[in-house]
């Protein structure tokens, strides 16, 4: 069903033909793990809530797939921190840029990336354009499912990057503050049940982004990959 | 390239948009293997040579994806062997059948699969479509990136399935007599040169045969991706 949907996404021009090959790489590992969210990806998520509740200028960032994927999950959860919502997409046309925003805006959200008037250092033209009032002041940035040069590139910009990249191995989840290693509608309704929980308690967000580590989370989930493969394969 | 090359095929009507999410999923496993044949799948490889090579009908199943990412390869497979080609496609229309046909004979090969006279028993109308004189009679037959559905019909004939499939846990690999997990272009060309260095070396073919066993090569494929894993997300 969820190809079906993109395949039907991908004729309308809002979602690209790589972007189809970007879903399938996403749905290997989502079958290795087991299609659940493991639990290093939940404490990920936890993070994600904690730094995004305790933003001054946090931001969500938009592309084709993750409009397609989680649409109104992204807007429910812009509305609840509040954060702004950006569209942003990896190859640019104006008119597919367009049909972003006007699918995102459809449903009564506000949403940014029309009029670029910034640019993220580092980047090529097109990929680095976006506006000052979103991502570019931004201090906390959710990016999910985005590509490398990017995270990089935001991340030396001293932005916290939150990346939701189901590889734990990819460039964006190794370069990212906090890498969620779970499929996209999980991991949003996951983020949004965090924040939910944790609006208005400072002392534990605070502590939550204490006591997350990155780097033993990515570890404990190619741990628990590693665990699911074994048992399947033996399962014949 | 291959990325921009598949989207081309896909305007041109011979691959499907599906045909571009299961490519994705391709690229995570062999990104999980560190984009080179295992040395489980070079053994899947050697038994596909011996296996092909015994054959008294060998048939080379080739669908969209197949064709766009190793049309030449498969070609002078089937010359060596010597092997029927026959077109079967997953996602069936008559127009993508006498496309991708076309596409493979325009190398001045001959293809079966344009006047379907046989059914694969235990498969829903469209999908069971073959030739007799092709998959239906064959005794060995080579499937690359095929459904599991198939896989599993074509087993329950009686037929040894040997199946290109880069994920070691699809149902695909889990059905196959021989499951090679590897990348397609890699896999096809290492069965090449199995089959030019055992041609008419029947000892050879026999001895490959009865030593070869499939459960060990899929799990020892599993493991061979968890050290893969573990060692790059030690890396950082």
């Amino acid at each position: 069903m969820v190809r079906e949907m993109l395949s039907e996404m991908v004729d309308k021009g809002l979602v690209s033909q790589t972007g189809l090959i970007s879903h399938g790489r996403g749905e290997a590992f989502d079958y290795l793990m087991g299609e659940r969210t493991l639990p290093a990806a939940l404490l990920a998520e936890k993070a994600a809530a904690a730094y995004l509740l305790g933003a001054a200028r946090p931001v969500i960032c938009v592309n084709g797939n993750a409009a397609a994927l989680a649409r109104m999950n992204l807007i429910n959860l812009a509305e609840q921190i509040p954060a702004k919502i950006e569209v942003n997409i990896f190859h640019r046309t104006e008119e597919r840029m367009d049909l972003l925003i006007e699918y995102m805006e459809e449903t009564g959200a506000e949403v940014l990336g029309r009029d670029p008037d910034a640019s993220i250092p580092g980047l090529s033209s097109d990929r680095a354009l976006c506006t000052s009032e979103g991502i570019f002041r931004s201090d906390v940035i959710l990016v999910p499912i985005e590509d490398g040069d990017r995270a990089q590139a935001l991340t030396k910009m001293g932005k916290v990057v939150i990346s939701i990249d189901i590889n734990p191995l990819s460039r964006t989840s190794k370069t990212a503050t906090v890498s969620i290693c779970d499929e996209i509608t999980r991991a949003v309704e996951n983020i949004i049940g965090f924040v939910q929980d944790m609006k208005g308690r400072p002392d534990e967000i605070l502590k939550t982004i204490r006591s997350y580590n990155n780097d033993e989370a990515r570890e404990e989930t190619v741990n628990e990959i590693c665990s699911f493969l074994r048992s399947e394969v033996r399962r014949g």
